[in-house]
C-alpha cells in the first residue's frame, strides 16, 4: 500500500506560529461572533465594491528556508573596511549589549513607554541617554532621540525658527555639514518658505538669518572654534545650531561651551552598527528655556502614587495629540532600541572608556595624517579629530580603486580629494592599509601633535552621574540590563492590544538577519556592488509591497510613519509643480484623521481644510464634495486613514477619492490600518495616488519600545518621477532622511516577514486579525458598548470601547488602562480616535487562550465599575482607582476596602508569573510640573540596601 | 606637544569586562582582607615551593578580534549535507528556540536544580523532557537526560547488570548498534570483567547474558520487530536494552510496546545542532520497578509549605553523595540545556507536527529507496526508516567523492556499502543530488511503500499532555520560555556562589560563534578537510591548556568532570597494563574527596583505599604513606584534589605524588579547582600525570540548568599514547564517549575565554578569585567561623562557613540557604565537603557591589540566628524556618511573628527588582516518597485564572 503522508506542514509559518489560534479554535471564534464561517465574517466586515480581485502570488518559505535563503543574500554584500565617515562610523557593537538588548524580545518588542508604570525599564535606559547628550553637549536639556542626524538638523532648523527672536526668513548652513544634512534641510525648508544660504561660516551674515547651523567637526574634517560665528548670531537675535559627534565631544570643547543654543548629531558610533544607514539614534538637546519648544519625546522624572521616584515622558500631550494647527513638526517616532544601545554603551564603557576610545581614534589620525604629509601628501585641514581629507587630484580614481584593492573604502570628496575617518575599530593594520592604497610601504607611524588648538581640548568633566560609573563588569552590565527589562511589559510577556499600532508576533526568524555583519557593517555609501545582497531584498520587498498596495513604485526612504505621510505629500507636490500647478496648497483632511495627517500637511506647504465626520464616525461625503468644490483647482491633495481611524471600511471610499481627482487632487490615503487591508484591499485600486507603510506595523518590524519604525512610501505611476531622492543615489527631488533607503537594515524583517508568510498567509493573516477583534467585541457585547460598528455590524481590526458611561460613577478610562495593568496587560490605546474610549486591536498573532485572558480581565473590570455605579463601593476607594498594585501595596498595612487578592489577582492576572509593576499610578501632572529629563540624584542606582 | 594617548585599554576583557572588582575596590578589598597587595595575599596561600615559575605566554584579544578570529576559524569548516547518519542528524531548530533558549542568559547561566525554590522553571521543562522520552519509548519512567547514546547505552549495561536475575557475566550487543555505542560499552565493559558478545540478534543465546542491547532501528537503517528477542531475554531472566530514535518512535511502535525493559538514546534531532559531535541529550527510560536503579537525575513532583504543586529533583541524595562503596555510575552532569531545548521542540511542534515531521522524513526515504531500486541498486534493507545501506562495490570510493561533488557526505560502510540517512532538512533537491550522485538523472521520484512491516506502525497515542497540546504560535511559545524562566534565578540576576561549582561569568562573546551554522552544522564524522576550523580551535586549545596545567597531551573526549576522571583512570590502567603491570590495581583516595572519586575509580576496575584526613582537613601523609606501602606493586594511583576539596593549598602535595611514584602509582589530580590554580600552579608540575579539567567551571562553560559539560584530561608524555581513542579516528584505547572530541562546539567557549583573557588575564583571574574568597571570609569573621584556613590563615578561592554552632539553637544549613533565596542569592553548596557548613565561591566576575551584597545577607542572617540563640524567637517561627517567602505568603493573611517587611526584604535583597521564588520551601520528602517523574495533571498550563 503506497504511504502517503499527512498534508499537515509543521513549517508552515503563517499558520502554524505568526497567526495565534488554530483552526479549530477559529471555529469557535467564529460562532461566538455569529458567523458561520471566516469568508461570511471577512463578508459583511469589507464591502464586496472596493476588494481586490487577484490573490497575492507568491508562495511562502519555512523559517529554515527563509534563513538559507537570507544567507545567499548576504554573500552577495561584500564587507569592507569603510572610512567613509559622513556621519556613519564603524564601531564595536558590545556583544553583551547585541544579546541582552538588540536580539532580546523583552526589549525590542516592547512598545512606545506612554504608560509609565510597565515601562520604568526602558525610562531609566532613555533617561541615561538624555543625561549622556547633554552632559557631552553640555546642553541642559536632551530629548530621548529622533530619526536620524539629517531630520534632526532640519528639526532644529524648524525649532530655532520657532524660537528666535530674529525675524529673518532665512537660514544659514555651514557648507561644513554632511551633504545629505544640507540635503534634507533643504527638502524641509522649501515647503516652508524658508531660504537656505549654504556657504562658510566666515561668509555668513548674521543679520540676514533667524537662524545657522555648523557641523562640528566638519564633514571635511575640520575642527573650529565656533564661538565668533555664534556670538555674531546671538547679537543678531539668531539661534545656532551645531552638528556634533558624541565621540569627538569626549575630547573637544562641547557646543555648549561655545554659546550653542541647539545641537543635534547621531549617537550611532555609540555602539550600534551602520546597517546600510540605519536605524540609529539621532540626538538633540538645547538650552533650558527652549525646552518646551523641543521636538521629539522627553523623558522625565515625577513620582508615583505613594510618593516614590516614577519615570515617565514629559510633555506627553503634544505628541499623540500633535497640534493640528502651526505644526511645525510631526514627529511620532523614536530610535528608542537604538537610544538605549547607545545609552548602555556608555554606560558599559563610562567616561574613562569613552575618552580612552576618542583619543585612540585621535591617536590613529594624528599618525595617519603624519605618516602622509611626510610622503608628501596635501592635507587643507583647519584641525582635525578623526577625519582627514587629501588632495589627489587627477589620481582620485586611482586611489579610490587603490584603497578598494585593499579592502577599504575612502570618501569621494570633488573630483580631486578623498577623504578618510578612521573609527573605533581602526588599529595598525588598518593605517598600513591605508597607506598602502598611496604606495606608502613601510613607513614609519611616530606619535604626533593634538590635531586641533589646544583651546578646544575639553576640560569639563562629563558622565559624572553614578550610572555611568558603575562597575562596568559583565555580569553587573549583564544584571542591570535584565532587571530593567523586568520592569517591563512587552510582547514577550503578554498581548498589548493596542488599537492602530499593531502589535503583533516580531518572530525570532525575522530578527536573527539584522545582526550578522553581512547587513550590520554596510556603510550607507558604499559602491552599490558591495551592496548587491541589499539590492536584492529591497528590490524584492518593493515589488511584494506594490503587489499588496497596488501602487506602482515604492520610496524605501521614509523612517517613520509620520516621515512617510510627509514625503508622499512632498512628491504630490512635486508632481503638481511639475505639471505647472503651482497654486494647488489645499489639503482636504477629515476630522477624524490622526494629528500627524493634518502636521505634516503643514510641513508640505499645504493648508488644511477639515472635512467633517458623519455620526457614524464615516467622512460626510457631502461635506467632502462641497470642500473639494470649493478648493477647485486649489485642491492640492485629501488625506484619509482606510478603513477609518475609527476601524470602519467605509462604502464612500471610492467616491471620495473620484471627487479629489476631478478636482485635479491627489488621494493620500494613510496606511496606518494596512492590517486590516493585505490580501484583501488594494490602496491604490480603490483610488489612492499615494500611501506609506507602516513598516513596523503591519510588516512586523519590532516597536523597540518606541522605534525604530520604518515609513515607505507606495505611488502610482505618474508620481514615481517625484519621489524622494538623495545626493548620494540621485532623483529630482530632495532627500527626507540620511540615508538613501531610511533604515535599511530593518527593512529585512519585514521582507523575511513576507517570504514567510506567503501571499495566502499574508491574507489570511488580515482575515483572522478582522475575526479577532470582531471576537473580542462580540464577547464584551452587553458589558462594553462597541462603537463605530459598519453597516453590517462588524468591526475591522480593533474596536473601540465606549467607557464614558461609567464617568458618571467617577470611573474614568485611565483607571480601566491602569486596572488591566493588574491583570498583566498594557492597556489599549486611550481616548483616541475618540476620548473617553479605549481602542482594541489584538492582531491575529495572539492565540485564542490570550485573548479569553484579556475578555477574562475586561468582564472582571466590568463587574467592578458595576459595584461603583452600585454604591457598593467608591470610585476612590474601588481597586480600579488603586490600581495598577505593587508589591509595596503588598507589603504595607493593607487599608483598603477590598482583599488583597482582589486588589492583586483579579480574573486574568497570573498567579505563579504575575507581572508586578515597580511603582504605583504616576503622577503627571508633577512631571509636567517639574520637568527634570536627566538622571536624578541616584540612591536608585544603588538599590541594594545596607 | 605630542598627543599621547591614555593607557587605559577600553578593550581589555580580562581586567575590564570577566573580572568583577576594579583596582580601585580591589585595593579596598585588600585592606578589609589585612594585607597589603595582592601579591602579598597570593604568597600568603600559595606555598612558594608549588608555583609555577615561567607566566603563562599569550596575549590576549578584545572581543572584536575575538569575533573576527573567530570567524576566520568558521569559514575553515565546509558545511555540507551530511547524511552519515549514525546518531547525528540535520535537525531544524526552532530560531524562537534558538533565541529564547541557546543564547539567552536566563537559561544558559542557571546552575543544576538543586535547589527547586529557584528552579522551577527548569525543573518544568525537564519534567516535560521526561514526559516526551517516557511517552515516545513507552516506558513510564525517564530521567533528565544523560550525557551522550553511547555513554547512556554503557549506563545501561551496568544498569541491566544490577537490575538482572540472570546471574550471567555476558551482555549481548546487537551488531546493528552504532559502532561507537559497542566501543564504548566495550571500554565500560573492560574494567568490569563482563563480556561483551557482539552479533546478529539471531545468532544471541538469551540464556548466555544478563542483558542485550538492540539498536532500533538499526545503524543500517533495518527496521525488525524485537519482540521474540526480547522474550527469550525476559525467559532467561535478563534485561533488554533497546537503543532507539525519538523520530521514529512518532511512527514505529515503542521499545516498550515490544517488551523493552530500557531504552536510550539521543534526543538530538529534536531541534539541537550537531555541532560536531555535542552537546546534545541523550535519554533514557525504563520500566517502573527499575526506577530506583536509574543513573542520573530525575525530575519530580512534590509540594511546597503551602501544599501547593513543586518540582523537584527526585532521589537526590544518590547524586551528590554518590555512594562510595559499589558505585557502578559515576554520572554527575546531565546535558539540561540540550534536554530543555528537545523538550520544546516537542512543545513546539506537537505531536501532530513531530508525527508529520517523521512521516515527511521516511516518505522520502520510501522515495529515495525506490528510484535507487528502480535504477538497479540494490538495497540489503529489512525494513527502514529513514536510512539506507546501498551496495556499491568497489565504487564505493567513487561514490562518495561524487557525493561530495554534490554537496553531500554518505556513510562509508565496510568497503562496499554507503549509508545514507535522511533527515528533518531534507528535501526534494537533496533526493535529486543524492541520486546524481549515483549517476541517475531525471528520475521520476514517485511514492512507495511503507517502508518497514505494517505490525510496526505506531498506533498508541503520544504526547496527550495538554503541555504539547499548547497553541504552538510563537507568542505564546516564546512566553511560555519566558515565564518558565523568569521563575528561576541564574547567573543574570545574581551571584551564585557555589563552592567547588564556580559559577562564573559567561561572556555573551564567548557564546555567539556556537550558534553559528559553520560550527553547529557540521557532523562529527565528516571528513577531516571539511573541519579544518575545528581542528585548529582544537588545537590551539589544547596547546593552551597544557602550557595551563603543565602536562603535554590532552584529550577532549570526556563530557563532564566525572567522566574525565574515569577517562584519567582508565589511561593510568592501559599504561600500567601495557608495561605488563597487570596487578596493579589499587587506587589511593583522601576520605575528603569528591564521591565520584571512588565511583570513577571502582569503574575503571581500581579498589578504592581511603586515606585519612588530619584534623585540618589536609590529607594524613603518615597515613598516605602506609597506605601507599601496604599497596606496593599493587598500587595503581592515587586521587588528589588540589587545592583541596577543603579549600586549602597543602604543602605536603609533592610529598605525597613523590610517595605514589615511588611505589610505582600514577597521580591523578582531581581539576574541579583549577580556578585557584591558573597560572599560578600547574598540577602537571607539581607531581601530577593526569588531571581533568571541568571547562564548565573553570574555562567559562556556562552550566545550563545542570548541563552541558565538558572534561578534558592533560597527561604527562608517557600517558599520552593511552588517552582514550576512537572507531572514526582510530587510537589504540577505546572511546569514552559517542563523539572523538565529545561535545564539540562548547569547546569554542573556553577557547574563546582563553584567547580574550590572555595568559596574564588568566592569573590575575585566579588571584582575583582567591581575593574575593579571602575578602569574604575576612567580612564574616566574628559572625561565622571560617574552616580550613590556610596554615598562614588564608582560604583559597572559596571558604566554608560553620552553621553546626546554630543546630543547638536549632536553625540548620537548610534554613539559612533559603533564607538566601529572600535576600536574592542561590544557596552557596551544602553540608560538602563537612555536613552541616556552606562552601562560598564567589569567583573573581563577581564585582565587590555584589559580594558586598551578599555579605550584607549573611550578616543579617547571623543577626536573625541571634535573635532565636537569644531565645526572642523561636526557630520554629523565625523568618529563617519560614523562608523562601513567597507572594502567597503577602497575599495570605500574616499570621507570622515578624513584619512581612523583615519577612520580604531582608538586606541585601533588591526593593524594586526583587526575585520572588514561584513556591515556598520544597517538600524533600513527600517526593521521594510519591515519585512522580512525569507531567502532572495539569491545571498549571492553563494557569490563568478563570
Amino acid at each position: 500500500m503506497t504511504f502517503t503522508p499527512t498534508d499537515y506542514n509543521p513549517y508552515d509559518f503563517a499558520n502554524r506560529r505568526h497567526i495565534g489560534p488554530s483552526p479549530s479554535e477559529m471555529a469557535d471564534m467564529l460562532k461566538a461572533t455569529g458567523v458561520q464561517s471566516l469568508d461570511q465574517l471577512i463578508d459583511e466586515t469589507i464591502p464586496a465594491s472596493i476588494r481586490q480581485e487577484k490573490p497575492l502570488s507568491w508562495a511562502p518559505l519555512s523559517e529554515h528556508e527563509l534563513l538559507a535563503r537570507m544567507r545567499e543574500v548576504a554573500a552577495r554584500n561584500k564587507v569592507m573596511t569603510s572610512l567613509i565617515g559622513q556621519g556613519y562610523y564603524g564601531t564595536v557593537t558590545p556583544p553583551a549589549i547585541q544579546r541582552n538588548i538588540l536580539e532580546n524580545p523583552a526589549w525590542y518588542t516592547a512598545y512606545t513607554p506612554y504608560q509609565p508604570e510597565i515601562a520604568q525599564g526602558r525610562l531609566e535606559a532613555l533617561l541615561n541617554y538624555q543625561t549622556m547628550v547633554a552632559d557631552l553637549t553640555a546642553l541642559p536639556v536632551a530629548n530621548a532621540s529622533l530619526l536620524d542626524e539629517g531630520t534632526a538638523a532640519a528639526e532644529a532648523m524648524a525649532m530655532a525658527e520657532r524660537v528666535a527672536k530674529s525675524k529673518a526668513r532665512a537660514f544659514f548652513v555651514d557648507e561644513n555639514c554632511h551633504p545629505q544634512t544640507i540635503a534634507v534641510i533643504q527638502t524641509r525648508a522649501m515647503p516652508l518658505g524658508i531660504e537656505i544660504i549654504v556657504g562658510a561660516p566666515e561668509d555668513m551674515d548674521a543679520t540676514a538669518v533667524f537662524g545657522a547651523i555648523f557641523q562640528y567637526p566638519g564633514t571635511w574634517g575640520h575642527v573650529r572654534d565656533l564661538t565668533p560665528w555664534i556670538e555674531s548670531l546671538h547679537a543678531a537675535k539668531a539661534v545656532a545650531v551645531v552638528a556634533t559627534d558624541l565621540l569627538a565631544l569626549m575630547m573637544l570643547k562641547a557646543p555648549g561651551e561655545m554659546g550653542a543654543d541647539i545641537a543635534v548629531g547621531s549617537a550611532q558610533r555609540f555602539g550600534v552598527p551602520m546597517g546600510y544607514g540605519g536605524p540609529h539614534a539621532a540626538f538633540m538637546s538645547c538650552r533650558d528655556d527652549y525646552k518646551r519648544a523641543m521636538p521629539g519625546r522627553i523623558v522625565g522624572v515625577s513620582i508615583d502614587a505613594r510618593g516614590n521616584k516614577a519615570y515617565r515622558l514629559s510633555l506627553q500631550t503634544r505628541e499623540q495629540h500633535i497640534r493640528r494647527e502651526k505644526a511645525t513638526s510631526n514627529v511620532c517616532t523614536a530610535q528608542a532600541l537604538l537610544a538605549v544601545m547607545a545609552s548602555m554603551y556608555a554606560v558599559f564603557h563610562g567616561p574613562k572608556g569613552l575618552r580612552a576610545i576618542a583619543e585612540r581614534v585621535h591617536s590613529y589620525t594624528i599618525r595617519l595624517a603624519k605618516a602622509l604629509r611626510a610622503a608628501g601628501a596635501t592635507l587643507p585641514q583647519k584641525g582635525f579629530f578623526d577625519t582627514i581629507t587629501v588632495e589627489v587630484g587627477v589620481g582620485q580614481a586611482g586611489i579610490l580603486a587603490a584603497a578598494r584593492a585593499e579592502g577599504l573604502n575612502f570618501r569621494k570628496v570633488g573630483n580631486d580629494h578623498v577623504g578618510i575617518s578612521l573609527d573605533e575599530t581602526t588599529n595598525e593594520d588598518v593605517l598600513r592599509r591605508v597607506l598602502r592604497a598611496f604606495g606608502i610601504l613601510d613607513a614609519p607611524l611616530p606619535e604626533g601633535d593634538l590635531g586641533f588648538p589646544v583651546e578646544l581640548l575639553r576640560t569639563s568633566e562629563v558622565l559624572t552621574h553614578p550610572v555611568f560609573h558603575m562597575n562596568r563588569a559583565e555580569s553587573e552590565m549583564m544584571r542591570y540590563m535584565r532587571r530593567l527589562s523586568d520592569r517591563d511589559l512587552a510582547l514577550d510577556r503578554a498581548m498589548i492590544p493596542l488599537g492602530s499600532c499593531t502589535m503583533k508576533l516580531n518572530a525570532a526568524a525575522e530578527m536573527m538577519p539584522i545582526t550578522w555583519p553581512e547587513f550590520g557593517s554596510l556603510h550607507p555609501f558604499v559602491p552599490a556592488d558591495q551592496a548587491a545582497g541589499y539590492a536584492e531584498a529591497i528590490a524584492d520587498l518593493s515589488e511584494k509591497l506594490c503587489e499588496i498596495t497596488g501602487y506602482d513604485a515604492m520610496s524605501m526612504q521614509p523612517n517613520s510613519g509620520a516621515q512617510g505621510e510627509y514625503a508622499g505629500l512632498l512628491t504630490i507636490q512635486a508632481y503638481h509643480r511639475a505639471r505647472g500647478d503651482l497654486q494647488r496648497d489645499i489639503c482636504l483632511i477629515p476630522v477624524s484623521a490622526h494629528g500627524t495627517n493634518p502636521a505634516s500637511a503643514q510641513m508640505a506647504g499645504m493648508k488644511v481644510v477639515v472635512v467633517k465626520s458623519s455620526a457614524n464616525g464615516d467622512v460626510d461625503v457631502d461635506d467632502f464634495r462641497e470642500k473639494a468644490a470649493q478648493a477647485g483647482d486649489k485642491l492640492a491633495a485629501c488625506m484619509i486613514t482606510y478603513p477609518s481611524t475609527h476601524g470602519v471600511f467605509e462604502e464612500t471610499v471610492r467616491e471620495i477619492c473620484a471627487i479629489t481627482h476631478e478636482h485635479g487632487g491627489q488621494v493620500y490615503i494613510d496606511g496606518a490600518n494596512m492590517n486590516a487591508m493585505v490580501g484583501l484591499v488594494k490602496p491604490g485600486e480603490i483610488g489612492g495616488d499615494v500611501s506609506h507603510l507602516n513598516l513596523h506595523k503591519t510588516f512586523a518590524i519590532p516597536h523597540g519600545g518606541g522605534g525604530p519604525g520604518m515609513g515607505p512610501i507606495g505611488v502610482k505611476a505618474h508620481l514615481a518621477p517625484y519621489l524622494p531622492g538623495h545626493p548620494e543615489t540621485g532623483g529630482a527631488e530632495g532627500p527626507v532622511s540620511a540615508a538613501p533607503y531610511g533604515s535599511a537594515s530593518i527593512l529585512l524583517i519585514s521582507w523575511a516577514y513576507c517570504l514567510m508568510m506567503g501571499g495566502e498567509g499574508l491574507t489570511q493573516a488580515t482575515r483572522v486579525a478582522i475575526l479577532n477583534a470582531n471576537y473580542i467585541a462580540a464577547r464584551l457585547k452587553g458589558a462594553y458598548e462597541v462603537l463605530f460598528m459598519g453597516n453590517r455590524g462588524r468591526v475591522a481590526h480593533e474596536c473601540i470601547l465606549d467607557t464614558r458611561p461609567f464617568a458618571e460613577a467617577g470611573v474614568t478610562v485611565d483607571d480601566i488602562a491602569k486596572r488591566l495593568i493588574d491583570n498583566g496587560f498594557h492597556a489599549p490605546t486611550m481616548s483616541w480616535p475618540v476620548s473617553g474610549t479605549l481602542m482594541v486591536e489584538p492582531t491575529e498573532s495572539e492565540t485564542k487562550a490570550e485573548i479569553d485572558r484579556f475578555i477574562t480581565a475586561l468582564l472582571a473590570i466590568r463587574a467592578e465599575i458595576k459595584a461603583v455605579e452600585a454604591g457598593e463601593i467608591s470610585a476612590e476607594d474601588s481597586p480600579l482607582r488603586h490600581a495598577p498594585h505593587t508589591v509595596e501595596d503588598l507589603v504595607a498595612d493593607w487599608t483598603r476596602k477590598y482583599p488583597r487578592e482582589q486588589g492583586c489577582f483579579p480574573p486574568g492576572a497570573f498567579r505563579v508569573d504575575k507581572y508586578w509593576p515597580p511603582v504605583g499610578r504616576v503622577d503627571n501632572v508633577h512631571g509636567d510640573r517639574n520637568l527634570i529629563c536627566t538622571c536624578p540624584p541616584v540612591e536608585s542606582y544603588a538599590q541594594a540596601a545596607e
